[in-house]
């Protein structure tokens, strides 16, 4: 019974049957029919005029936007537990030819405003202290907390006061609408977003994320170094089915419902354990290690996280009585 | 009747089905059973002990391989009609961080010992210049021609003598084998190939490649650099069950076989018409203008190759009475 | 009796007086009052507002202005045998994040305007080839050739309608001024310069070269760049004094007038052996080997300059004698 | 009566005339009578065979340095106060191509052995991490506090057991020295550090620091890469004179001496006040803000150096007058 990540579930069968569908002959490249549609998709969606670029990772997702919204030179903000700082390898310096992560502090791996504007406020404005572009936050958080609009406006507000490009990182983006109710609209360039990596691979996709300009001067960059780093997929009709597919019907919202939902039910059975407040599809626990291998040894698998503290993660396709054995394991600890 | 490009044709039914079979939860990243199995099917393949490492696409297997073998202050020797030079946007530059691509000519886009060797004499061994590092040869070549194991050990042999580490990107890495009936091994860690970009996708998988190195000891460079680069899959056990698809019962060699064998049919249709022999499955004939609108208008799709040519493709999956009539035009010219 | 660099030449003895001169106390970096004014006196001899940066290498002028000019996934027009593609190894591929030198023909390493607009257009407007960002030529050239005003503005047209960036380096700028009797701002600005590496090193300095900007607009960028690259020294004010050294009372250009009368009174000795016309102070001629052994054995210094040529360089302070007994040498072969 | 930096103080005069006498033509770059001293010095200095580079900033030693010991997808360990981090407007990430500095923290701007042992241990040893390649020491440490042999020695242990290449960025070197009393060669490669920034310019030098390594094998490199970063003066015998100058008769060591023995004076008068033991050249004192105005409206410049701090540092040649009537005031206040 598996309660690891969301990462590594089954992509949903409409979104294989999408990917046998687009096995045709086409114009190579982001040339054929379905990557056409992409843009409008999103732009129907976020309401306003986007550019959407499909790419197979995360990872490629966030350092592309972040190498367009800030020059080598340059520093881009984020929380001290964001995955662009402590899981994607250095990526973000590589792909931004070395500028440099300027790491923040904040429960729940949020970035509150006001200790955005201190941060900025101690940096000498001279050619010796590297000068901030960017801010980058996490929706829903790498500790599943969900900004709300509100939340992400004021930090906007910031941003924009001292002319840093914003980034949201949303592999779980579809977890965080959810948890909120807020529009895609509301939560994104409503409030000051200029990119956003929207994640299907966690919520039922098999390998296709969007990069969503909502800056779409960066377009051409974009294209550009998509192709430079490697992900320009030559059958790239096979991405961006994958994102039709989810986006079809409210697929992806389903998903994320569904996952939230088996989370809320854990958190529910362990209210007095928890590290964080449940928003998205992450319990964070505080158990002890005999506790932890009690679970184990019932059958569940999780990932320790840091000493006393379990993360459960729950996918789009969790089984609704691999969840209620856990529940009740829990709340018999 | 579509004769542009290899690149944009299906993906072979297995290679699908194969994708819908790895579709359930495993481990994430490259620790699945799929992944875990790529080692010993290349290495069995090869006769030797290889590290496998799957990506998205030749740009990236080509340009991680480069950044392995080449410092950030070195040189890497093409030629000058190289995917890597004329068709990845700077990737080399990007990955391998500034490393230099030293062009060298030669007919057929493929490479001379003699040549190499003369270049290498040109560059004074000091600081001022850059000194190279690399060789990367590709096999079959941009103009359909296959390098012989024996031509490749004599590069090699220019390789080792001079310290170059030596890369093989194998795009059409099937084709060349097909065509020459060398085996893997001679064609390529005997004549002194330590990385090789194997082609799968113009070859009938979707979008797998797969960077075989021979030089095992930079295995842990690659897997971090694949990490850092975006291209570690979450769930890439979709792009392992791609390339095992076409591994098992020599669907690549089948594959290949009937791509090859349809560029001969037209080949052996327009022999007075041919820039180069054709050795893999690439056509390039000398046409008026005229003649090039008329094979369009009779619905034949191809692109132009310079003035007065034309490149034609043939894919795994050409249909064989498309073939007969294109065969039938230019012989009509 | 040298005449293999000017590179290696004395610095003048007001220039080692400026730097005694300026030893002392002072705000440290370049808020010093030395390099308070080099803006100043730039703009006044080239007749527009320009910032003027000082650097310890034309390396360094050239590539900072380069990494401004051009994105790192763009590309840089260039002679095949500029000194940036030739002698810096790879340093603006470091610089410039991997951006590519794109190489363009000519005789005597000037570049025609018909050749850089051809070079352009051969070029795919698509992603999968580096799009060019800027253009830098050498003035006077590698091989001693002086472009004209005129001949500088029909590069900077093509520049300009491709929106290409334009950079001059100017490591022999003054012999150039000299040379063709154009004004400084004829030569830069009115014809579509953004950058200039002004030289000074080779014409009298020690250790000081000034990167002029008139895109005055990347000034703040350069200074963060400078910075970055190591490149601001912490008493700046003794590179400044040099360069200030030499502009007082034209000193620059009596320097260039002296190497480059040296360098005609040669060229009128060997005027049947001339490689190349002689504008400024390079002599390039074709000698055989035993008449290079032959005035080597009469104790003169040169390079060979690839079979059958070698290269004589004056300085502005070349001895007089030595020249005469050269230039009768020569006459003599 | 300035106090704000030994960075802006004047050269000692014995360094001036080194730099006139050494203005004559000779071989350019490294290849002078000067530079081809610099390793025999500095190998009698530090009792072993070194390799000795000189540059023009220590922004350029120390980063040459960090590129050769941190391959681009590594990470550095240096302290979050370190020059590397705060000072040097992130050119460590541009030399390094994106490495990533890693910060611990620890009093007085130094790294505890067993600090660095426990990051070390909270990274994963997966392809997710940044791996750390080297670590990075300031020594005296940018709090004036000077290591001792033992205390490198500790600290090497740590970075031998995990394969880490070990830094010294020795701006302060000399002060180190003198306060201490240990011997270069136990301050150094005895105690495990593999590269040194031997600093001169804030100790009576013009714009000359010496990077000095000690794992010889790198000096190819290092030798590369300082030309590619435009670090590779031709009249490079103005830097090697000025440091041998220095190095002569043991004038380094007289100013470091000089400038220690000045603080030690204002230290005495402000004992109740110190943020740090003084061990070098720099004093930090808790004032308060009318204390401090108190003190500029007698003449003395300083830096603040946060709330309730100004930081007080002494030159090589600070005048004696100006350090007694500075203790008065202090001891007034």
């Amino acid at each position: 019974m598996r309660f690891f990540s969301d990462n590594a579930a089954a992509a949903h069968p409409k979104v294989i049957e999408a990917i046998a569908q687009s096995n045709r002959l086409d114009t190579a490249y982001d040339g054929d029919a379905w990557s056409a549609r992409l843009d409008g998709a999103f732009s129907a969606l976020f309401e306003t005029e986007v550019r959407a670029f499909w790419v197979a990772t995360g990872t490629a997702a966030n350092c592309l936007a972040l190498a367009a919204l800030c020059r080598p030179f340059g520093g881009i903000f984020c929380h001290r537990d964001a995955h662009i700082e402590v899981d994607e390898a250095g990526a973000p310096g590589f792909f931004a030819h070395g500028a440099k992560l300027m790491l923040l502090d904040g429960p729940g791996a949020k970035i509150d405003p006001g200790d955005l504007s201190a941060a900025i406020g101690r940096i000498r404005k001279d050619v010796h202290q590297v000068q901030p572009h960017a801010l980058s936050i996490t929706n829903a958080s790498e500790y599943g907390l969900a900004y709300r609009a509100a939340e992400v406006a004021a930090l906007g507000a910031v941003a924009r006061e001292h002319g840093l490009g914003f980034h949201m990182d949303g592999a779980r983006f579809a977890n965080a609408i959810v948890s909120t109710g807020e529009s895609p609209a509301d939560m994104t360039w409503r409030t000051g977003i200029d990119a956003l990596s929207f994640g299907f691979i966690k919520n039922g996709g098999l390998n296709a994320e969007c990069l969503v300009l909502f800056k779409t001067e960066l377009a051409d960059e974009i294209a550009v170094r998509r192709k430079r780093a490697g992900h320009l997929s030559s059958k790239g009709r096979m991405l961006a089915a994958q994102i039709l597919a989810l986006l079809e019907d409210g697929l992806w919202l389903d998903n994320a419902r569904a996952a939230n939902a088996a989370a809320q039910a854990l958190a529910g059975a362990a209210s007095d354990r928890l590290a964080y407040p449940v928003e998205a599809n992450e319990i964070f626990l505080r158990v002890t290690d005999g506790e932890a291998a009690g679970l184990r040894a019932m059958g569940f698998d999780f990932y320790d996280w840091g000493p006393g503290q379990i993360r459960l993660v729950t996918s789009w396709d969790q089984d609704g009585g691999d969840v209620d054995r856990l529940a009740q394991a829990i709340a018999a600890l």
